[in-house]
């Protein structure tokens, strides 16, 4: 039987922690030949390296011409703000669809420079839709994240639940989504865009050899565990914020899903945007809304809320490491609970978060304790 | 006495109906050295050149060298979203403040090219903030529109109403003065951000010389009008868009304010964004929160609505046209009363509307038969 020809995806911020997570899995599937572009903002090219020798050595032994090419992925090094860097990327055989996921995310950082989070995450998400339609590519699923809901009335959160995002990082996300919608609903027979809003992705490949490693201290909790494990920021004590948060033991929830889990929610996105489903596919026929733009938005977390001490206590168990923190004062911004209703991605995309917090916890420490200095810069 | 030196201030889409009047209001007042940038998207050269020939006219006879430069705007040819052609602009002497003006404005179209409308109007929007920031240029008063209240709860409408834009263009609006809020916010000791909701701006300067010209067949009900006393579309009836909306004669209801009159509130908005105050000004010493970002919205509005009936009317008064019209059915997106709560620009900004209905159609009648062809094409 003829193979089918490569699907191209385009993963924007394909070497970033997320990026290189969803790179892999795509890799993995053979079915795709994926393409990446990054500015080593946040990341390093070896993360791509590293998933393409991953995928290399899955190939089963009769692999085919064509399979090898799907365990490699094609890296560009360029700046979404580059017109010419995206095009570059395009200028080749048509790219099918695209994962955006390149984008600053530091809350805190972004009420301090702005215009670039704006630039970065809007300015450069509106010109790459451009060029995505000057080359006749229609397809996109977009990173968005649970900050859309800013304080959330209800806990776990709906989709449906009005968006209200209380930061310029969060108003970066809801003007992406609300972009899409009405590039959607202007063109419903070309458009479709898939927003997945990410809960705490956190953990690694199980091989020990693909994770996050964030360019300066990371600003969050499971990456700084990690490296506090291994002996980084002695001088420089563990802060827990706030521990009168309404919740059972105080301190702040957050839902924690484990970033394989994560990656293969992309997978199912890419298909629901196709026409074509897997064989035994749970992906409903129909997930867009009969009237109006093929968009849609999904939550993917586990629906399970996790409070920043059990946190400390898991990655305790996982690394041997006996944690110091001080209590310290509720952090501005801060919400309570972040939990996320998971029944929508389920029921539609099928979508499953079976990984547990216990391997997610190994499986951050064994990236950590295999690559104390990350991709070793 | 010696004169202060000028003010450079930039006026985007400068050569188009609303900026070219606020481009002659500026050259008048002999303070500002006035530069603009327009790529001729929706206007003529010709607009920025008439400007200057009032406005040299209009110099006193011991005119001094620098009044004589004060009355000439210096016209860049560029489009906002090249780099390149905004940096030329601010390559010169440093530009005080920006008065953004330039994006694309029909509602209509915005549904049918929304990327276009993003890039044009946002994208481009955080670039020239961007630009500003690089050349310590911080002020900025940017054109916002009624169209950012949506379907509004309550008419006249305060500036309190929430933002809840019901097509692309709206939500474009929104987007900007949100960006806006956010740098001010960030940075309260060097932005300080004026946004100006405008309702809807009609008739043209007084000379008959400067008008109105849209490139195609007029979006707007008084450019119609008044191409269609002089004999245009005759082929192509007057609509009107319903007459079963909770107004008085049915019809909808609009809130229109003279060009003239408008412009003379960006001076007012120029002048409440530095930290000076003209002799008897009736600027508030301080119009922006004690706290956050110096960023503030006013409605510029009559605060008197006016049907499309009576604006018929009011055309055939000033036109002698006896205007022959169809009534159809609504149209999709029309609120029926847009009519502006005018108190806090009143109070703030000392902003009044006085020139009435009738001065308005002749002014618009006058620089209708004065040029038919507009600005001769
Ligand atoms: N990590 C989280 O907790 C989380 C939660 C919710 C949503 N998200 C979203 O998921 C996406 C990925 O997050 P991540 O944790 O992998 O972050 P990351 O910083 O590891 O990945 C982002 C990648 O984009 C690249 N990038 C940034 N600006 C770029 C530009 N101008 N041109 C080209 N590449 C550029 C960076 O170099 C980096 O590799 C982001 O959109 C983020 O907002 C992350
Ligand atoms: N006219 C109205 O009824 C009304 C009402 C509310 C708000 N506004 C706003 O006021 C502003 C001016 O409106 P107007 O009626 O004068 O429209 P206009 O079309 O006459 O003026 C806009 C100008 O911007 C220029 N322009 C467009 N895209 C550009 C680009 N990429 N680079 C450089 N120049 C560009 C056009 O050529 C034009 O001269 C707009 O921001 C509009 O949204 C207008």
């Amino acid at each position: 039987m003829p193979q089918q020809p490569l699907k191209r995806v385009l993963v924007t911020g394909g070497a970033g922690y997320i990026g290189s997570h969803i790179v892999l899995i795509l890799l993995l599937t053979r079915q795709y030949k994926v393409l990446s572009i990054d500015n080593s903002h946040n990341s390093f090219p070896e993360a791509l390296k590293r998933a393409t020798e991953i995928a290399t050595e899955a190939l089963p032994a009769d692999a085919t011409e064509q399979d090898r090419d799907s365990a490699v992925v094609e890296a560009f090094s360029g700046d979404l703000r580059s017109r010419e860097n995206v095009e570059k990327v395009f200028a080749g055989s048509p790219v099918w669809g695209v994962i955006h996921v390149a984008a600053l995310k530091a809350v805190g950082e972004s009420s301090e420079i702005p215009l670039d989070y704006y630039a970065v995450n809007v300015g450069a998400t509106i010109q790459l839709l451009q060029i995505m339609a000057e080359h006749g590519c229609y397809n996109m699923v977009y990173s968005s994240s649970a900050t859309v809901y800013g304080t959330p009335p209800v806990v776990p959160i709906p989709e449906t639940t009005p968006l209200k995002a209380e930061s310029v990082y969060g108003r970066t996300k809801v003007m992406c989504e609300t972009i899409l919608s009405d590039v959607c609903t202007s063109y419903p027979d070309k458009w479709r865009a898939i927003s997945l809003r990410y809960f705490n992705p956190a953990g690694a490949h199980t091989s020990g050899r693909m994770g996050e490693d964030p360019r300066g201290k990371p600003g969050n909790l499971l990456p700084l565990l990690s490296q506090i494990a291994i002996g980084k920021f002695k001088d420089d004590p563990l802060k827990v914020f706030g521990n009168d948060y309404p919740t059972p033991d105080g301190t702040c929830v957050r839902d924690y899903i484990h970033i394989l889990d994560l990656a293969r929610g992309h997978l199912l996105a890419l298909e629901a945007l196709s026409d074509e489903r897997a064989p035994g596919s749970k992906i409903s026929p129909d997930i867009f809304p009969k009237q109006g733009g093929k968009f849609k938005a999904y939550n993917l977390g586990k629906g399970r809320g996790q409070s920043v001490l059990s946190m400390i206590e898991a990655m305790r168990k996982a690394s041997g490491f006996n944690y110091q923190y001080e209590i310290i004062g509720r952090r501005v911004g801060d919400v309570p609970d972040l939990t996320a209703d998971p029944a929508l991605a389920r029921k539609e995309l099928g979508f499953d978060a079976p990984l547990e917090l216990d391997t997610m916890c190994e499986d951050l420490w064994r990236w950590q304790s295999m690559n104390p200095d990350g991709y070793g810069q």
